[in-house]
C-alpha cells in the first residue's frame, strides 16, 4: 500500500510540508496518492543510519548479501499486480513492458547475488612474503577490493524498474557492501515506494542493519543537490539528463572531499550505413530504424538519434524508404507532460537551424501525451557547423547526415561528443575501406555494433553501458553488467596482517574457495 | 647530454624566452645547464603528435608496447653515470638512493612489458550468442580493457625516476597504449631531460610513432593548467602537493569534457601504537620510528606524521626513547631551499599551536639545505579539536598524540582525512580489544600495515598506493603495481562484430592465447 512517506532506514517519515502527485499520461490525470517531499532533517537521519551500516554491511558475507539481494527479487514479485498497475499508471508504458522491465530487474538482482555469493569478484591478490630476498626481505601483502561507503543512487526517469530504486546501481552498490539512499524519482514515485518497501522488508528478513537502504521522495533539484554534498555520502550514481548528472558532477567535484558521481547520460547513438549494404537491404534497413527510432516512444538512452551516410541515390532511397516506414507506426504515449513538452521543445529547436530538412513527420491527431515521429536530413558540412543538431532530442526523433564522402563523414564522427553506442550497417566485403571510419567511431563510444540497432541492453558481463563524456562522466565504468560493481569499491591493502584477522577472502586456507592471483598465478589452492 | 629543451616528439625545441636553472642542495649553488620554458605552441605540437600518435599506439600489440617498454629501461641503464651525477646534483641524495630508484624505475617498466608482452591484463570478456533463448536471441558481445587517450604526466619532486618522466605514471600509460606528455618537474629537469632522451631513443629504436611521448618544461604552474585544460588530453597523473593536486583535480572537472586526475598527494600515515607492545618492545619501536621518520629527510609521501597511543608510562618512555633517538640522526639534504622553506614554514605553524609541546629538537648548526628532526606531543583532546595539527609537515617531523583511552584514540582516527597507510603496531594478543580502531583505520586508508613502518612501498600486484580524499583524488585507483593500468583504459564493448575485425585479444581462436572470461568461465581455449 502506498502511504506518500519516504523511508529512513526501515521507518516511514513524513515531516515536510511540501507534497506533490504523480501524473498518469494515458488518462491524462493525476494520480490519487500524495508523496511528502523529504527534509534535510530526515536526508541527515538516512545519512547517519547509512553511515553506522556500512560499519556491518562491508564486512557482510557474501552469501549473507546475495541473500538479501534474493529476497529484494523475490519481493518485488511478491508485489505482484499492485506493482505493475502502479507502474503502468505512472508511466503511460503498457503492461507488457513494465512486466519485462520488471523480469530485467529480478535477473539484475539475481546476477550479483551469484556474483556476490560465489565471491571471486573481490579480485583477492595476494603476494607472499620472501624473507631471503636480497637486498630487502619481501613483506607479506595481501589486498581485495572493498565498498566505498553509503552510495547515493537517482532513480531514472524511464526505467522506473530495471534502473531505479532496486535497479541496476541499487542492486551493484547493495552487492559491494555499500548502503544505498535512492532519491526517487518524481514520475515514479509511487513505483519507487512499493520498491523501496521491498527492500526494506527483504532486509529484515535477511538481518540487515537498519538503515542498508533509505527512499527519499522530492520532486525539486534541492534534496538531491543536499544529498550529493551531504559528508557522509562516498559515492552517486544517476541516470538521466546531461544537465542533470553535469549539475550533480559538479556538484560532487566542488565538496571538500571530492566523491564519484557515475552519471549515465545522454546519448544520440550514430548509426553509419555504408553504401552496399544500403544498396543490398535498404528496404529492410528502413522498416527495422522505423522501428527502433521509436520503440518505447523513442525514450531509450540507446535511441538512434543519428543516422550518418554517404550521399548517393541509395541514401535517398533510404529517406524516403524510411519517412514510409515511420510514418506508418501508431504514435505512443510518453512518460509525462513534461517529457512530451521537453521533446517538442527540442524538436523545435533541431527543425529551426538552417539547412535542415524534415522528411518524416506524422501529423494526423494524436492522444493526450503521445508522440509524433519525425525524421530530419541535412548535409554533412551543415551538420559539421552546427553543433545544435549534435544535440539528443529525447523521443522518436532522428536525423540523417548525408556526407559527401568517406572522409565527411570520418570529419562527423570525430566532431562528436562521446556515445554510449556507435553502430556500423555494413557488408563484409566493404569494411576494410572504411578503417578510418570505424577507428574514429571506436574513440567516441562504449560500445561497438555491427549489422544491429543500439537499442537493447543484454545484462551480461561483455557489456558496456557508459563511454566517454557526456555519454557517462567517466568512461572508465560500466553502468550495466557485473563490473557495474566496481564503480562503488576501492582496493584495501594488508601488509603482513595477521591470517585470523584478514578478510576470509584472503586468509591462507581460502575458506570461500574463491579465485585468487597468488604470487602472479591464479589459483584457489590454499596457500 | 642536456640540452636544456623541450621534446615535442622526438623534435629538441626551445621557443620560448623564459629559462630557468635547477639547483644543487649540497653545495648550495645553481646547476650550470639553463633549461626553457615550454610555449602554448610547442604544447599545441605535443598534443597534436600525442593525438595522432594515439590513432597507431592504441592499437599497438603488448608484444611491440613491451619492446619499447623494456627499450625504455635499457636506454636509462646506459645513460650510466651522466643519469646518476645529474640526478644527485639536482637533488642532494646520495648516490646510493640514485642508483636504488634507477633500479626501481627500470624494474617498474619491466613489470609492465611482461604484463602487455603476456596480454590478459586487458579483461577480455565474451559472451558468445544464443540464437535460440526465449524470448529473444542472445547476441554475441565482446569487451576489452582499451587506452584513453593521450596522458599527461606531472613527475614529482621527490622521485626524479620512479615517479617522474618515465616513472610509474607513464610507465603505466604506455603500457595501456596511451602517448603521454610529461610535465617535467623543475627541480629536476636535468635529469628528466636525460630520461626523455632515453624514452625518445627507445621509441625510435622500437618503432614508435612520433609523438608517442613528449616532454615539457616548465618552472610555473601555467604550463600545467594549459595542459590539463587542452581538449586533446584525456587523463592526468600526478605525484605531490595537496594543493597541487587539488587545483589540477579542479581544472580537469570543470573542463567541457571532464577528464579522470589521478592524483597521490598528502598523508600524514597514522601510526597506532597499542599498550602491551609499547610495554614489551618500547626501545625497539622508539629506534625503527627514529629511523622511519628520518628516512630520506622524511621527504616520502608515506613518512610516519601522526603517532597515536594510550596515555600512560610506557607512552611516556617511548617518548622520551624516540626523543632520545632521534636525536642521535645525523641531519641530512633536503631537495631545495624551496622544500625546507616549506618544512620550516610548516613546521613554524604547527608548533605555535596552543596545547603544543616540543619533545625532541635537533638544534646544532648544520649545512646549507639541512633538515633538523622534531618530534611533538599533544594530548587526544586538543588533537580532536584543531585540525591545522592533521596537516602534513613534509620533512622529518612527527607528533604524538597521547589519548585518554581506546574511546579517544578511535576518535581521532575517524576524523582523520584520507591516507595512504594506517599501521598498528600490537601484540597479536590485544587486537581483540581494539576491533573499533582497525576498523576506523580501515575506512581511512588505503594500505592497512601491521607491525611495520609505512615507508617502503612495495612494487607488487598486492600493492595500493592511493587511498581516500586527500591520499588521493580517486581511492578506486592505486599509483603502484600493475593495477595502476587501470588507471587510463577504459572497456569497450564490440556488439556481434565480424571475427576478423575484432582484436586480437578479443577473437574466436585467442590468438594470443591469453586467458579470457568466456560466458562466465575463465579460460584460455578457443571458441
Amino acid at each position: 500500500m502506498i502511504r506518500g512517506k519516504n523511508c529512513i532506514g526501515s521507518q516511514l517519515s513524513a515531516k515536510g510540508n511540501k507534497t506533490y502527485k504523480t501524473f498518469n499520461p494515458q488518462l491524462n490525470i493525476e494520480n490519487e496518492h500524495e508523496f511528502t517531499e523529504a527534509t534535510q532533517e530526515e536526508i541527515n537521519q538516512a545519512a547517519n543510519l547509512a553511515t553506522q551500516a556500512f560499519e556491518v554491511f562491508k564486512s557482510t558475507s557474501g552469501a549473507k548479501k546475495a541473500d538479501f539481494l534474493n529476497a529484494i527479487a523475490d519481493e518485488i514479485l511478491a508485489l505482484d499486480d499492485e506493482l505493475i498497475k502502479t507502474y503502468c499508471s505512472e508511466t503511460g508504458l503498457p503492461e507488457g513492458r513494465a512486466k519485462g522491465e520488471r523480469g530485467r530487474t529480478v535477473f539484475q538482482l539475481r546476477t550479483f547475488a551469484d556474483l556476490v555469493s560465489e565471491g571471486s569478484w573481490v579480485e583477492a591478490t595476494i603476494d607472499t612474503a620472501k624473507p631471503d630476498r636480497e637486498p630487502m626481505p619481501k613483506i607479506d601483502i595481501r589486498k581485495m577490493l572493498t565498498a566505498l561507503g553509503p552510495v547515493v543512487v537517482f532513480g531514472a526517469s524511464n526505467f522506473p524498474l530495471a534502473y531505479s530504486t532496486a535497479g541496476g546501481d541499487t542492486a551493484a552498490a547493495l552487492a559491494a557492501g555499500c548502503p544505498v539512499i535512492v532519491k526517487s524519482h518524481p514520475m515514479h514515485a509511487g513505483t519507487g515506494e512499493l520498491v523501496a518497501s521491498a527492500i526494506i522488508k527483504a532486509a529484515k528478513k535477511t538481518g540487515m542493519p537498519e538503515g542498508v537502504f533509505s527512499n527519499i521522495n522530492s520532486s525539486g533539484i534541492e534534496v538531491g543537490q543536499w544529498l550529493v554534498k551531504h559528508p557522509q555520502v562516498k559515492a552517486v550514481g544517476f541516470t538521466g539528463s546531461i544537465k542533470g548528472g553535469r549539475a550533480l558532477y559538479d556538484l560532487a567535484s566542488q565538496r571538500e572531499e571530492p566523491i564519484p558521481v557515475f552519471a549515465e547520460m545522454g546519448s544520440i547513438n550514430p548509426v553509419v550505413i555504408l553504401p552496399q549494404a544500403l544498396k543490398n537491404r535498404n528496404e529492410t534497413l528502413a522498416k527495422t530504424y522505423a522501428g527502433s527510432i521509436t520503440l518505447g516512444t523513442g525514450q531509450f538512452c540507446t535511441n538512434p538519434g543519428l543516422l550518418l551516410g554517404i550521399k548517393g541515390d541509395e541514401l535517398d532511397e533510404f529517406i524516403s524508404n524510411l519517412s514510409d516506414e515511420i510514418i506508418k507506426i501508431d504514435p505512443s504515449c510518453m512518460l509525462h507532460p513534461n517529457i512530451l513538452n521537453a521533446y517538442s521543445k527540442n524538436k523545435e529547436v533541431a527543425l529551426s537551424q538552417s539547412g535542415l530538412k524534415v522528411v518524416a513527420n506524422y501529423d494526423e491527431n494524436v492522444q493526450h501525451n503521445y508522440a509524433k515521429q519525425t525524421v530530419t536530413q541535412v548535409e554533412g558540412k551543415v551538420f559539421l557547423e552546427n553543433t545544435t543538431l549534435h544535440q539528443e532530442v529525447f523521443g522518436p526523433y532522428s536525423i540523417v547526415v548525408a556526407c559527401d564522402n568517406a572522409e565527411e563523414l570520418q570529419q562527423v564522427i570525430s566532431k562528436l561528443e562521446g556515445q554510449l553506442t556507435g553502430t556500423i550497417i555494413a557488408e563484409n566485403n566493404e569494411l576494410n575501406s572504411y578503417n578510418n571510419i570505424i577507428s574514429a567511431l571506436q574513440n567516441r563510444v562504449g560500445r561497438l555494433i555491427f549489422n544491429g540497432v543500439p537499442t537493447g541492453v543484454e545484462v551480461c558481463p561483455s557489456m558496456v553501458h557508459g563511454g566517454p563524456y557526456p555519454a557517462s562522466t567517466d568512461s572508465r565504468f560500466t553502468a550495466v553488467g557485473i563490473d557495474s560493481i566496481k564503480r562503488w569499491v576501492r582496493p584495501l591493502s594488508y601488509q603482513n596482517w595477521p591470517n585470523e584477522l584478514l578478510p576470509d577472502e584472503l586468509k591462507n586456507e581460502n575458506p570461500l574457495n574463491i579465485s585468487r592471483f597468488v604470487d602472479n598465478h591464479e589459483t584457489t589452492n590454499k596457500i
